[in-house]
């Protein structure tokens, strides 16, 4: 059987997660497109490059992620690297004719990401952009149900994206508070995997109308560079410099087909830990979805008789996209693993087979689009279209 | 004990709930304000107000309001009518120097409730607007969290109302779709409830940026004057007329106190039955509410150790607002009858004790410049400011 | 149209739930089988039934029961006074021919049970045991879902009463506490309720094996006479007694149709207000039942497809049982009152149609049985049958 | 780092959830206590076992699992095979000095645990039964504040294990339906996961009251010999075999401790799927879980006071226990592989640190003496002591 060997670039909290689903996927969906073999990692230090290889299971180890680019054993480059870096890896990546998967958001801003998008397309790599939490598979379930036309044409798209994690004002400044390493706050952070979904689900955005905010000004300056989510807060007597970024941010949504919606996203929703929503009404039905409760899909469908209609709660398993390869019964459970090796399983697919796959660069860069017509409507009160 | 004549106009879905509220007020609140004694009743026929009468247990009835209204022993004035006759009732009522609770929204339109308000002013009677839903008991609990500072400043409120008895294209034309009599759609319909909370728990809302939706264009005339709330579907062969109003609406809002939020309401949420629901971000914790669970508040508190942090569900009870009126321990059962008889109680007090009660006709008056803003910011694709 | 005079004997929490619903049954359920007209009210002393009777609406009171029952004019008592007194005031009443109403449960034990159903039966007058949960519309839902077969043939019941309000030691020792006022603790007060659904919705049962626990074995002696329901806590200093009755049972069942069960009920379940609930399992389907959400019934249906399946969320309303009657739309509202309204409204009806009426004297006696076998084996350690 | 080698016998269902526990542990829990190698797979044929060498990353395999017993290299044998081989193989592991993990139940019956026990006693070696479902980070919680006296003295627990993959009669006779293979049926299946709950949780189990039935008698023999956990159904002229084994069970249990309670398990209950539930009433608290939605803690504490009480929902992250190794907010998601995870994580601490570990080869002997007691009561319809 092929093997394709993966090249990762980063390895914090995404490092981890990713090199999970290299190992797990061929476990699950067997036979396997190709084996991922985890052959280089880098890191920011030698140390903890070489720390890295031996907790992820990597062959070789770098503190310098151009050494893995280079490496002509390498077929797939995984970015998995604050927001900043990923333009610069992935065209050098592009150039050197390497498979591209990175972390969302592809880019901290449209101009950022089309260059990239540039690249991939010159290449004729693959390129997919992880927004893994349309992989959940009551996501894939609600995406089925609305291309069998179960729920009729769309009219509405409500998402939210909460989470508590840098409510507290001690919560560190870690790299996502701050514009030049980020692009934006909670809106590139979450925010994106919302719209995600919605183009995913529902169609093309064409405009936006939005509201945002930054509720805590300054934070304490972080101690190293990890980012640890906001699960150490800082001592009282730690300076605090300011926050350059979006808290929190709500817009109106027009689509291209017809549907309205809205979409929130904040990080300083108490009780709420990763409350990422979403409520689709159709002419024909209705589709509910908490990730905090994955592995349920509410749906509602009008076709039912009216006394014994209401909104069903199905668990997915083996009945359901990505089933078979996943759990033999439901509700087994679905975590954030699993979410990840679907995306490998997806990505090594389409190397593969060299089929199309999706979320690509392409929607990378019109997610960057909608992200910077979110952020011009809010600070210009005014609707803001979005380029094609 | 005092008695007050009740004159009750109107003998529908409301015509009931209110006459209930009449009938157990004093069984739940003892010793009550007063008694209200249900004196006399109008509807549109006299064979139809000689039923209510009956039905109801009103001494007398009429087919024709303004008898009530110039009858010398009614204290209070009941307006359960459409929205179209809010108006000249309320201004006839107030002439004759009677107290008067109003169903909602108001009036028609900022204008209309305007009148209104001067004419109850200039008579200096007591004047309620029935938006009940606000003394459900865990909606009075969230108010005293807040105002106990429990969640501290407030920063985001999200309010829906959804419904699905209309979302049928058969469900007929009744006169919640026509702008002649209702004023507005789902806006004026249950938007209103959604606009009530935000005030009620949050502040003054100082602008809104919205859009709105008719899905469905046409709906099969109705038979018959009585609003049967979509229970009754049309058959497929009579004839449609035009919908005038709104189905759907999404608003922007913005706070007098900085906090900013988004009010959604639908009557085409399919599996949505009375999902009146809202969640308030603060900088100490959050609460969310749905109606369709009413007994239950969900609250966070950011003060709870880390370990022992979550929503508490919290069942009202004799421990709640009104607790020691109702029922002897939570969750025996709150239902939409108990909302009413505590609107009752609060608005026979403030009748008695001569206290200012809210929502008034103040409150109702600033709710429909807000529907109307609504209505001209979706039009205009702009934010617009609430006149003050 | 006709009226029955009701004579009510008892003006606690129970005397205010019936009294709301003769208030209030005519106005939902229209043209209603006869009016019911508030008569006459009973309470410990002449200045409480005066009281009572301004609160509740009767034209007449009296600190002697027997007098109502005396009264010519009544057409219906309705006892609403603690276990002790069932007995004797039914079969008074029954000898002087009138209708019975009797809150649960029906007696001390069985023995005094069997002499009400006797003497009821020997009058040949309706009556009623006021197992009023059985009423909520989800509830008669379930019925009509198993009555159609859509769950097939039943495999399992499982119901569970829990309840936290005199869960803690300062609770007082009201007579609910005492053997002699009450038979039987937390197994009459509130495990009847379940095991009259397990009767209503699957069949008669066979044989029970518990097991019973005292958890307090002392408490606080009550300050007056009134049932509080643990909404006063006693001081530290006041003097406790010994509890002579359960805290908590278990209870296998085994039902006359070959399904078996297990039926839970305790007052000592922190956080649980009025959890009463039930899991039905047939070969065919489920359902799900829980009080403290009782707009809602969960119901699964094995024939869905496998990618469909799924627990359904039904919001009861206009489409079924009760229905038309009530709110015109679902999740309006169902409270305490709306059962107990429901309750008198089939009542009244077998009355004026001369039908039987379950629950009636006979199913009291049955449950009366059942609960007298639980206290049995739990004594024995050993399975017990019921007498037939 | 050091390094153990694991042979693992048996590549079905859980052949392949502790092959990625292998795989994952270092990437979460870091450092590793000993870095797990996947050394040598053993299946039913030449064939599968290389392919599922292969798919699960072992270096090895072999058709003959005495050749992994024998391996010299080899530190811990895995035993994810049916249960009748558990005790051959465990007892040849032990006796060859290997540290031995087993999946449950440890055997078809008390006197096949007791040989495996003892093995393992005399050969010193480190052994563990893979009730896996206690280490979910909640269920691990809800252990801490037991610990903790958050909830005092416990009065009382319920368990449930309920689902529905075998509730289709077509649904094949697997091993799991044949005492020679599986000892019992849903007992020894899923619901020594619950008494696995109840020991960990609450304390010793003295005696146990059960009732048990076998629903569907008879079922179609399954073609090929792996288990499909229902998920593929017989067609309709495959020829039927009896089954021998119960499909649901509900038992009362005594703790020593003077709690009591009731365990239920079922594959008969249409709609749940993984409907593991338990549910502790103590002195000062409540505790519930439900493994359907394994990410959130429900727990009320009846310090609280009156009017904020309520259950808190209590989504586990680093905050709680394993926290800091698993994912860096709550609600990312638990699956069933993270609770495989710190299965091995702690396994493997116990074998470097040579300390306890539980549930251990006593436990799972202890679990067995509990279900051939269940299974002998619901036979006698008599409680039974468990022997010391």
């Amino acid at each position: 059987m092929k093997k394709l060997n993966v090249g990762m670039i980063g390895a914090g909290f995404m490092g981890k997660a990713h090199s999970l689903s290299y190992a797990g996927m061929p476990m699950f969906f067997w036979p396997a497109p190709a084996i991922p073999h985890r052959k280089m990692i880098a890191d920011v230090t030698e140390a903890a490059a070489k720390d890295a290889a031996a907790r992820f299971g990597y062959d070789e180890y770098t503190s310098d992620w151009r050494r893995v680019v280079e490496n002509p054993d390498i077929d797939i480059i995984d970015i998995a690297t604050p927001n900043d870096s990923h333009a610069e890896i992935a065209i050098a990546a592009a150039k050197a004719g390497k498979h591209i998967i990175s972390e969302k958001p592809l880019a901290r801003n449209a101009a950022e990401a089309k260059l990239m998008l540039d690249a991939v397309k010159e290449a004729g790599v693959k390129h997919m952009v992880a927004f893994n939490y349309r992989r959940t598979p009551t996501v894939a379930l609600a995406k089925k149900y609305i291309e069998e036309g179960a729920i009729g044409r769309i009219l509405n798209f409500r998402g939210t994206y909460l989470q508590d994690w840098s409510a507290d004002p001690n919560s560190p400044l870690s790299w996502r508070f701050q514009k030049s390493v980020a692009g934006s706050g909670t809106l590139g952070d979450i925010g994106t995997h919302v719209i995600d979904f919605a183009r995913y689900l529902v169609g093309e955005i064409t405009e936006v109308m939005a509201t945002a905010q930054t509720w805590i000004k300054e934070r304490p300056v972080q101690a190293g560079g990890a980012d640890k989510l906001g699960t150490v807060k800082a001592s009282q007597d730690v300076p605090k410099k300011p926050v350059d970024v979006d808290d929190e941010f709500i817009t109106l949504v027009n689509f291209e087909n017809g549907a309205i919606g809205s979409v929130e996203a904040t990080r300083n929703a108490w009780g709420r830990n990763n409350f990422l929503t979403f409520e689709i009404h159709g002419e024909k039905g209705s589709i509910y979805f908490n990730y905090e409760r994955r592995d349920e899909l509410q749906v509602c469908f009008a076709d039912d008789p009216a006394d014994r209609r209401g909104f069903r709660t199905i668990y997915t398993g083996p009945a359901h996209p990505y089933g078979e390869g996943l759990w033999p019964i439901p509700a087994l459970g679905i975590g954030y693993g699993e979410t990840k090796i679907i995306e490998v399983y997806d990505f090594f697919k389409a190397i593969v087979e060299d089929t199309d796959i999706a979320p690509n660069f392409y929607d990378g860069y019109q997610i960057a689009l909608i992200s910077d017509a979110i952020l011009k409507s809010a600070e210009k009160n005014a609707w803001v279209k979005i380029e094609k």
